[in-house]
């Protein structure tokens, strides 16, 4: 299921000059999120009076992820194992009587707090509407448990185990993606108190919705616009863009591109996407999904290595299933990015964000870890 | 300057069921920013192995806003001064002469790492478009210095001291949309560093700027559309039917109103606005912005009494003096939030938020301590 993979193509051998010498307060719109960033390089200088601190853990807490714990969770609809030969993997279908089944390398099961409730519905109704809009909203909340051990990076886990959390997702996703009605996906994972983690143990979380959050509609309508008046994906005409202009790109080769896009919303924030047009994450090849594995696992080891302690996201961004609006004009990312500032005063009244690390300089950084790691990419 | 004031009007005598006998997910939409927020009061229930901590002060960081530190600013450009009698205050012009000016309780500087760059613009720049679409933004970036005392709560602010906090937000608001091509205009607070603080003296920031952010634009959009479909004020509307449905209010008098709003998209967030219609709040007659202080420091009291060392944020909204926008369907508010939980994967991919505290929970919370400290106020 592994396949080892170089860097086949060599990008930014001669890097032009990064915009660091052009400090003046700028914004940047993204063409996807129709959002607006502020970068204000200055603004990484100001003075601090808050010290930063480690994470302190509650030794108490019986974790409900570890290995013969497996009762402090609901069933497992998901079962995944490294075989003995340790290259080889299996997925086993559970069952209520293979169930709890403690002979596992990644589980997924439903999320105790779910964030929706259960699907399909079991009980009828309607939106509300006037002043006070709102209603029900169903569909699942899952819980990827990627590995026995209780630990936090996911540069700790095997790398077969790792590929077998992105077969996890992908299954879980195309699952969600067959039930009726759901009109959203949503993978992420949030590692750390400040990326909104209760739980150390590694562990991913797959939610499926009912209905599409309109920022997200929003982003297909401008994506479905851009494929109908120009015949291209606007993701595929970013990556070509970026590609050209070879100031923000950390990684690539023939299948995937890692780069901190032009108007990253978020400091060091890296985006993932495949090099040729690939609307659904869930219907990459496995070889694929085996690539994107091995290249987050990379990149956690950077973002660790340059932000040491820094808690991080990482979400997946793929084509809602809504029927209406299913087309190739959508384009699946990865964006991952530590938790180095917060949410502001202006953010919050704005909801513009003010970025002070520009997505050249966060690239030239990653590019040095990457380099470090395997001196043959002369990146 | 400061006038005594009470709750004139006695809300929720007989307050209805809060909705915590229905813990099943729901969303709600606000009609004024159009985001949805997604309500899961289970997950409040979440283990958590993440112990929360104490902030830890750097003790040798040399305090900038400090008295006897004015060399470390920018030269002041608004001064207030509590008189002698102690209720009296006064506003002092600075000029270079009178700056350095060690003499203040309010002091208002430019800041040093501005989000925005110098206005008027002093190089040209068009913005760019295509794939890496931006350029310039102008404007100005100016700190609220509260109190020649190096503390970190404004309940620790005489309340006339605090009242000139208000009167010079008023002020350098009315100074900036007054200037050419102002086209947004932003005041708040972030208290603690998970609310975006770099400083623990008390202070505020104004932040204007030369475009308007398409999010806020959005919004004065939709309000101009309820003006011109219904004749109303679309937060007049909103805020004739939390009191006719009476769950969510905090405290009201003929002025102004405090409630956490039905589809309050963080925790515990109190919103604040004029009973009547009023678009700006730099508009506000004196009196008003007396009350809003007098308000604020409460809601502030409860916050910290809640949410013991929780960062905060206080954010206003008012109409931005865009001349293409200018009408009278704006309504001028004041949000105040804990933060007590963090974006997480979820909210960063769908940007719509996931609130575990539903805010007729919180508004029950919040009256209960207005209860405690007045208890006239049968709320």
């Amino acid at each position: 299921m592994i396949q080892s993979g170089k860097a086949k193509s060599v990008v930014n051998p001669t890097p032009s000059a990064p915009l660091s010498s052009n400090l003046s307060p700028a914004y940047r719109l993204d063409p996807i999120s129709g959002n607006w960033t502020i970068f204000a390089p200055d603004r990484d200088d100001r003075p601090e009076e808050f010290v930063a601190h480690k994470e302190v853990f509650d030794q108490q807490l019986q974790c409900p992820f570890c290995p013969g714990n497996e009762q402090q969770t609901p069933p497992a609809v998901w079962i995944g194992r490294v075989t003995d030969d340790d290259s080889g993997t299996e997925i086993i279908q559970p069952s209520d009587e293979t169930e709890p089944n403690e002979d596992w390398s990644v589980r997924v099961v439903p999320n105790r707090f779910p964030a929706v409730s259960e699907c399909p519905p079991s009980v009828g109704g309607e939106p509300s509407k006037g002043c006070f809009a709102g209603g029900p909203i169903h569909g699942g909340h899952e819980v990827v448990i990627e590995s026995r051990e209780h630990v936090q990076s996911v540069t700790q886990l095997d790398l077969a185990e790792f590929c077998l959390v992105f077969l996890a997702v992908r299954d879980r996703l195309r699952f969600w993606r067959d039930q009726p009605n759901i009109a959203y996906l949503s993978a992420f994972k949030n590692v750390g108190s400040r990326a909104g983690a209760s739980l150390r143990h590694s562990h991913a979380q797959v939610i499926a919705t009912d209905l599409l959050p309109p920022p997200v509609g929003a982003t297909v309508d401008r994506m479905n616009h851009h494929w109908a008046t120009t015949g291209c994906c606007l993701q595929c005409d970013l990556v070509r863009a970026e590609r050209k202009a070879n100031e923000r790109i950390i990684w690539q080769d023939d299948e995937l591109i890692a780069f901190c896009p032009f108007a990253s919303h978020l400091p060091m924030l890296v985006k993932i996407t495949s090099v040729r047009h690939q609307a659904r994450f869930e219907d990459l090849p496995e070889s694929t999904l085996d690539s994107v594995a091995r290249l987050v696992q990379r990149v956690v080891a950077w973002i660790e290595k340059l932000s040491p302690g820094a808690a991080y996201n990482l979400c997946l961004h793929t084509e809602p299933p809504s029927p209406d609006r299913g087309s190739d004009s959508f384009h699946w990312s990865l964006e991952l990015f530590p938790r180095v500032t917060q949410l502001a005063g202006f953010e919050w009244s704005s909801q513009c964000m003010i970025n002070p690390i520009l997505p050249e300089i966060a690239a030239a950084r990653y590019r040095k870890c990457a380099r470090a790691e395997d001196p043959r990419m002369l990146l």
